[in-house]
């Protein structure tokens, strides 16, 4: 990393303007968590609103809300606590604990070390003398440690409860609902937007790798004998770039490109619904503001791929700063996890076919992370530019809609952009009210915080009800009647009117 | 209760239909853990959005967002983790601990009880002869048990954390953040809607007392030399129904109606801000659906305060089956808070007056549960009739705002009403799609989960494009042309159209 990196510029923006910023600042801070300012938590329900449209609406996939804390005998069942483990060291010096097959990565430069094992792990520690970040000291013989957060639920005399680290699992044990809810029928797919939690030894990647997150994860049951996926032509000419299975273990450099549908075809992605949710993410991502391309598909291989899946697919997206960073992934989870929580609950999992046949519903699983996405957006909009900063969201992201600005704080011009603020209010949108300094230096206050559009209140509004409105990113300007405003919004917040269609365009002289 | 109260109903449905049921049902469920199905994620969110109209979009206040597990130093700071205690008992047979207060109340009919303080609930539960609920085994000499999840973070080596019992405390930690984001001006205020979880001893309540739930609150930044509130022309002539404490302590069986103006002028209200907040919430819990008769306001008596609180009046409603319970809290925490973190982080939080004076400011926060009020609008719109079931959800709050169906499976019905149905979706509504049994069943399932508009595709949408479409409350129907269907719809839910303005009556001969 260069000493100031992009992710510096928009870190420092976002403390300084509210999207985000490390926790507990005032008592010195707490690694693998983030706050979210009035910018962030906007943008953020934004986000997921969106995502909601591409995945959920359309579909008439069915939502669901479960705890984030779950008593032991899920984890149990799930696999979780055999499984959800990372190999750590404690340091004989300082005894803090690490994230071996991460120390051993920023070591050597070496990728995914955590998918070689941990023989090759405890080798490599010694092969490359690694020593512990913090104080230089030596490191123990690392270990498997559980790395999900551990609590007593019942204050006392309690049971042993886990905070849930992924949220499929709440899709899981309320299957047999979700299904009378499909009016059982398959296919059909229960998706929740929620919080999780993962112990991490050491996190020290900021955003990266949070302690506490938002996962908005997809679980799509069915039946494996009947495996097309209705809305498969919607994704079947999208071009992707794809690294497969047997690229990945050859070392490929170069992704294929190929559209989803012969790689359907061909078997590199092995059902129609991985396909299908692979496209609608791709377009979903485009819409954040990620050009093509800079995303791509990468296969895990069977070492590194989760205990319950056939076939993972990771959706990569270019950050200047870290490279190619994983914001998706899309998983084959076959009849695994329906299957173990039969057997370990006694809970009939299994539905009739007409010819009498009973079957366990296979899954399939896309999965995001909303801080991830929420940073690839900043990364992906963001633009430096004659000494200023200007976020390029999207229309439908935008935190704020409209700023208003009186154009000078004299003659009535507040009075009158007040009322114009208050009418917009009222109709719905989220305005922002602005008379401080220079109409110059509002505008780039609200380009800094990616405000779409910028209303500007000057004597001809006073007098004639004539507004000028100007574009954050073409900085043009276009003038249109105070009564016509509310209805021009509202064409263009819905993506049916560009800025040009708004009113008359602004001849500066 | 009865036997088969209001709320066992409303529970069945909900249930059946997937507003809500209890969590972890294939492991033999865990008390204090609720699931929200598809209608319940829709409505809740839906409470959501609302609440932020009510609260933070109009007055511009900034939202955050802050996690949920907090390092122990933050609890030490805000005396949660000395006093967010309950007497507690354990059984001297099955081993089971019980919160006793409320094992007193069930026993004796008493209101209260945890207001009396430790040697009361101690003689109290001697003299009523308390025995465990479960086993009838003797109970052990109550002792105060902390009832927050503790948890460690950190896999290895780590530090004690909590997960935060309400989301206030976000608020003072990021407080002068929130000071730099309102560009350094009072009054201001911080608001969040997120997780918050109380390890509660045995809950034994349903949906009434969760270990794990959503808060939705906002905490008003002023300083106590201006406590003007600008927006309390808003309020102040709306009567509220109140228990002052002068009132709750002499035992008072009505309660004082009152303006708000008059309650602030007359100091039974101590600050124009919980004023103006008590007559917003009045009118957002009553858009809930909540007329003016089922709710009240009740002051705290000091012993029943918060260890932070001046003053508190909690916001009850009137619920068929449990009769007054509280949906909010509206506290006046002066600047014990601010002033706690002061001093155990040594940040400075005062502001700088005009005459250069230092002060911290004062508080104001209203608070909401969104399970309550969940319930609530569930037990506000929920209709039994003709043996039909229908909750007349607020239009703005409903799951799914229209139904399409086609009047029969054949001719080409089905899929004229596939076309509607797509174009509804294509405009932005949430739909859904019903052609199983007759028209009447559907319009009965629909009913039952609130979807205030249902579109009936017949001959005449075939050929003529004309559709039909009915009320859900009222039963009437109009006609109008699909051209029209989307633009109607749009003003029927932004509240500019009547049902009966959508289209021409229909007369049923």
């Amino acid at each position: 990393m260069s000493p100031h990196t992009k992710y510096d510029t928009i870190s420092e923006i976002a403390k300084r303007r509210g999207f985000f910023w490390p926790s507990f600042e005032i008592y010195g801070g707490m690694s693998g968590f983030v706050t979210y300012g009035d910018l962030g938590a906007k943008l953020r329900r934004n986000i997921e609103a969106l995502w909601k449209e591409h995945f959920v609406r359309k579909q008439g996939f069915l939502e669901i809300d479960d705890p984030l804390i779950n008593p032991e005998r899920v984890f149990q069942a799930s696999g979780h606590l055999d499984n959800f483990k990372e190999y750590t060291s404690q340091c004989t010096g300082c005894g803090k604990g690490f994230r071996v097959d991460h120390l051993i990565e920023e070591k050597t430069g070496m990728e995914n070390v955590e998918a070689m094992g941990g023989d090759a792990i405890k080798r490599l520690l010694v092969e490359h003398r690694v020593r512990c970040p913090e104080c230089g000291g030596e490191l123990r013989e690392p270990t498997l440690i559980l790395t999900m957060f551990k609590t007593e639920i019942g204050a006392t005399g309690g049971e042993t409860g886990y905070l849930r680290p992924e949220t499929a699992q709440a899709m899981f044990l309320n299957y047999k609902r979700g299904y009378q809810h499909a009016r059982e029928k398959l296919p059909f797919a229960l998706v929740q937007a929620s919080k999780v939690a993962r112990n991490e030894i050491s996190p020290r990647q900021g955003m990266l790798r949070l302690r506490e997150f938002t996962i908005m994860e997809l679980e799509l049951f069915f039946d494996p004998e009947k495996p097309a996926c209705p809305w498969f032509g919607d994704v079947r000419d999208t071009v992707i770039k794809l690294f497969t299975e047997e690229m990945e273990a050859e070392g490929a450099k170069e992704p294929l490109e190929i559209t989803i549908g012969e790689a359907v075809e061909n078997g590199l992605i092995l059902t129609e619904w991985q396909g299908y949710f692979m496209g609608v993410g791709h377009r979903f991502i485009t819409a954040l503001g990620m050009p093509p391309e800079k995303q791509r598909f990468r296969a895990h291989l069977p070492n590194e791929r989760a205990h319950y899946s056939a076939q993972t697919y990771d959706h990569e997206v270019l950050f200047e700063t870290w490279g190619w960073i994983e914001i998706s992934g899309c998983a084959y989870r076959t009849d695994y996890d329906l299957r173990s929580h039969m057997e370990a609950s006694g809970t009939d999992m299994t539905v009739l076919r007409e010819d009498g046949t009973r079957f366990i519903p296979h899954v399939v699983e896309p999965s995001y992370g909303l801080s991830r996405l929420f940073l690839s957006v900043l990364e992906a909009t963001y633009e430096r530019k004659n000494k200023r900063n200007t976020f390029h969201l999207p229309r439908m992201l935008a935190p704020y809609q409209v700023a208003v600005f009186p154009l000078v704080t004299k003659d009535g011009l507040p009075e009158k952009a007040q009322q114009v603020r208050d009418h917009l209010i009222e109709k719905g949108f989220w305005v922002v009210y602005d008379e401080a300094g220079s109409i110059g230096r509002r505008y780039a206050r609200a380009d800094e915080i990616g405000v779409p559009l910028a209303v500007a209140v000057d004597y001809e509004t006073r007098d004639k009800d004539i507004l000028t409105i100007r574009d954050r990113d073409s900085w043009e300007q276009v003038s249109l009647s105070l009564q016509d405003l509310a209805e021009m919004l509202e064409g263009y917040y819905k993506g049916e009117k560009d800025f040009r269609d708004l009113g008359t365009k602004v001849i500066r002289d």
